[in-house]
């Protein structure tokens, strides 16, 4: 997989790839460097109460996640493999219009660094990283913490697997 | 929401009132009153490795526990409103073909029983399911926990929410 070095390659990159990412449609809105936004309309995303479907909200924070990681690899230059482990979600309050979620890494820029140092020395870094599902008063509709490892491109070439699914069991991650 | 008796009529609930539930193309496969299988063709629900989008892998084992639980409260007799609280989700194997989703309550039929006596005591009760995805070698290729909520129909229609999304905060699920 190539870098992903902008917000335009990753949202290209999620809706060329991921049919039902196009039919969120889900569009990446904001990116600083520490936090990642993506939105996505309510009408595509509804369930029958007329309030978000609980599968799309997990589905666009983890999509979040991904494309910070992603994003993170991109700009030191590295062609990644980024594969999600495990998550945890809350469903804290139903969502009745646009949905927006945000990424971010907690604990801030130096997990960061020891994450590329990590990738860049050994072509493999783990991260946790955490999303939220906005909502209308400020407060977390949802929220989702999620590992990742990533994997050098070459490394994971041999077992082309999705970038948010799981990796091998070989690589040893369980 | 009327009671959801039989899996005709939670196939249909599912299809008609979740979009994104007919673009992944799921239905209702089996269901023997312990264990509820859902599948999904991967086409629709392929990610850019070819796949299966984890988005979808972990939206189909929540609408399988859901539908587990609204099953057995049908059955039952009561109409009732079921909300995922929250959840755990670990991604284990990619999955190249069709995605089969098997929905169990873990414990037996003494939860069940003591989850049924709770609603139909208090008209509302907990219970947490267990999903698996199933790999074309028979471990799970993914495997989600959950806890849910169920508020009996007339208890919440005061507040209508999804059935797949939380409650309000001021019945007290936090």
């Amino acid at each position: 997989m190539p870098a992903i070095a902008d917000v335009h390659a990753l949202e290209r990159h999620l809706l060329s790839g991921i049919p039902l990412a196009r039919e969120m449609q889900m569009r990446v809105a904001e990116y600083d460097g520490a936090c990642l936004q993506l939105v996505a309309p309510l009408a595509p995303n509804v369930n029958d109460k007329g309030c978000a479907f609980g599968g799309s909200l997990v589905s666009l924070m983890t999509l979040a996640c991904w494309g910070l990681a992603s994003l993170r690899l991109g700009e030191a230059g590295h062609s990644a493999e980024v594969f999600v482990q495990d998550s945890m979600v809350n469903y804290l309050e139903p969502v009745w219009g646009e949905i927006v979620v945000e990424a971010r890494q907690l604990i801030g820029d130096s997990e960061w660094n020891d994450f590329i140092a990590m990738f860049n020395a050994r072509g493999k870094a783990r991260i946790t990283l955490t999303a939220e599902v906005v909502s209308s008063g400020g407060s977390a509709a949802a929220r989702l913490s999620a590992r990742f490892v990533a994997l050098r491109g070459e490394a994971s070439a041999a077992v082309p697997q999705s970038p948010i699914d799981p990796p091998n069991p070989d690589e040893g991650m369980t």
